[in-house]
């Protein structure tokens, strides 16, 4: 099937992917007046006296926005806000299909950080949480860590994190397969986007032994760095003082994980690896085809492709990442709440079921995204950031 | 049934009265492939393009945000955004209950013109419409004013105009029962805020013979004006020229419209009336009782009140404009729309059924809300504010 060309022919059809619907009846009089006026007055009342009830008496203790700015959507780029909607409206449906999470689109028409922050905190008393979705790096970090800052509800910038958790649950998995610790391989990750840069970061705070970072000029250094959040990430990664191209870091990598963009990879390169883990997650082109890479002799494999094996795919990841955020009413998602994500969709693949080819969940495996709520939801209470029950 | 108490218990144990879901499947790899990635991707190209689309490819043609700053909620006042929520709640699902809107509840933690004015604009490009709600005077005018100047789609301020659309209704079939005519009559409006103003803007539009404006310090003049939208109804109003109290002003009137304040209007004033119209629309307390105002001899007497015969509830409008204008996509709510939207009410109730204490359809009434909203498109149409088919 093309699926492209059957998506569009789809999309007309649905014309939308979402629906607002009501949870109440208001079909005669009386329940017109309870759900309504006059009935209505009281928790009004009730919340201009306690804010925080707010998160009992309506919604919000459910709600979470799905914005974008329409800069970086998928592998397009800056295609604009409308243009990102049908991405955003697909991923509302998977957080309450997969999650039971209510969510809604939001594009916003600006990419200036400080009205993109602006507006969302204006509109933050009527959510739970915030889903931050493809917005283009640098901006990304800076939008995330002010809304972080001034906000008491959990903010997470799906395209940075949810991308980090996949990654490093796939990679668990692939290193039991191979019988490693995360503490003893170097890891290469292609690409100093968001996705990037997130990947790396977490990775080194599970305890990775050595991550590089490597873009388009090759292994990341303070001087080739554009933005704060490379160059941080530049003093803290490269324990192993490697310098030169993506093929000079890749020579005797334990793995490979591109973020990046389409044929950047050759089989040689795989191959300077040895028996190594390629997770090629470029999209729609991936660094290097799934083929190619076991080709070239590579011991476990992952895309972003729903039609090969090993999809790693963030789908897996913020429908019950935020389904336990919001049932504990964490005031944040922190460091602990991800890594028990990712541990969480490891542990869904069983010791019996691991294979090369078999190493994640698949990203509509109810069960998988009950484990991850629940861990998430364990961890909150743990690090002392859940409010609720 | 104490309305108020048992809707604090029946809010909290519904904990929202909305709730988004999804209109597709994604149970399985090739469902998921289409709804989002890698299919996704070509809808979002397609508006790309070509930015209309969005109106084609995702939910924006149906979906309406009811917007609040929390300001002038119900007969509350200023009590916050998040508390406004269980009102933006409950429209959102008499939005969708009556006229098949998809409507999400968002408020605002700002008063200040600008920023509620700038939030919206960035936002406007998910939206098919804008509902705005309880938001006091006189910003709401400069609000609204500001939005239709820039935005391509419907802006709608729900407490100025719906409210004035169904009070018209109301007053043609009290009318009609009277055997007067608009033109002939002279009304006095009490309240000079969002509703008041507009109420006597409406009237005046559709031909009321004379209008005269109260407030607090009784006729409204050039001089005791608050603000420009009460100036400009001083110069336009009262051409009976009318000076004095609220009592000088009703004596001899048709017809009396109350958007103001609790126990203002005495027995008395409604005697001077003679065999008067009194739509007494207050919440929580109307500014004189439905069984006090028959009393004193008024001819048809209307409350904001459920219990009562002749609620005059802004319910009967806002469900069945939108869901015309979307219909059409309507790329503004004109006067003509607005109009056609109270005479399609008032015409609900056929000449048979028409009695002093049934002058208006009840809010749950499925087949007004067609009939305004099949009014509503006709006269979009008529006007060439329509862009659809």
């Amino acid at each position: 099937m093309n699926y492209r060309e059957e998506s569009l022919k789809k999309h007309a059809e649905w014309r939308g992917k979402i629906e607002v619907v009501p949870r109440v009846e208001v079909d005669s009089r009386e329940k017109l007046s309870l759900a309504y006026t006059p009935g209505v007055a009281e928790p009004c009342l009730a919340i201009q006296k306690d804010i925080d009830k707010s998160f009992e008496l309506t919604r919000r203790w459910n709600t979470v926005p799905v914005i974008t700015d329409g800069t970086a959507i998928l592998g397009l780029g800056d295609i604009g806000p409308e243009a990102g909607m049908p991405v955003m409206e697909g991923k509302c449906a998977l957080f309450k299909a997969f999650g039971g999470v209510d969510a809604i689109p939001l594009c916003i028409r600006s990419k200036d950080t400080d009205e993109i922050v602006k507006t969302i905190e204006l509109l933050a008393g009527s959510f739970g949480g915030i889903n931050l979705e493809d917005i283009s790096a640098p901006r990304c970090f800076e939008i995330e860590t002010r809304l972080k800052q001034d906000l008491d509800i959990p903010v997470f910038h799906d395209d940075q994190h949810g991308t980090a958790i996949v990654v490093a649950a796939a990679l668990l998995n692939a290193l039991k397969l191979l019988d490693k610790r995360l503490q003893d391989i170097r890891i290469v990750v292609n690409g100093a986007g968001a996705a990037g840069i997130s990947i790396a970061k977490f990775l080194i705070r599970m305890g990775a032994g050595d991550v590089v970072v490597c873009d388009r000029k090759g292994v990341l250094n303070e001087e080739t760095s554009f933005n704060d959040a490379q160059r941080d990430m530049a003093k803290r990664s490269n324990k192993s003082r490697i310098f030169g191209t993506l093929a000079d870091a890749m020579k005797g990598a334990d793995a490979f994980i591109g973020v990046s963009g389409p044929n950047c990879v050759t089989k040689d390169m795989v191959r300077s690896m040895g028996e190594g883990i390629v997770f090629a997650c470029a999209n729609p082109v991936p660094e290097i085809s799934f083929e190619d890479a076991l080709e070239a002799g590579a011991a476990v494999v992952g895309t972003g492709f729903s039609e090969k094996p090993n999809q790693i795919n963030n789908v897996l990841v913020f429908p019950g990442l935020f389904r336990g955020a919001l049932d504990v009413r964490a005031k944040e998602i922190n460091m602990e709440m991800m890594i028990a994500a990712a541990k969480a969709i490891a542990g869904c693949v069983g010791d019996a079921q691991l294979k090369n080819d078999y190493i994640l969940p698949y990203a509509y495996d109810l069960e998988a995204h009950k484990a991850v709520a629940a861990a998430v939801a364990a961890a909150a209470k743990e690090t002392g950031v859940a409010r609720g029950k």
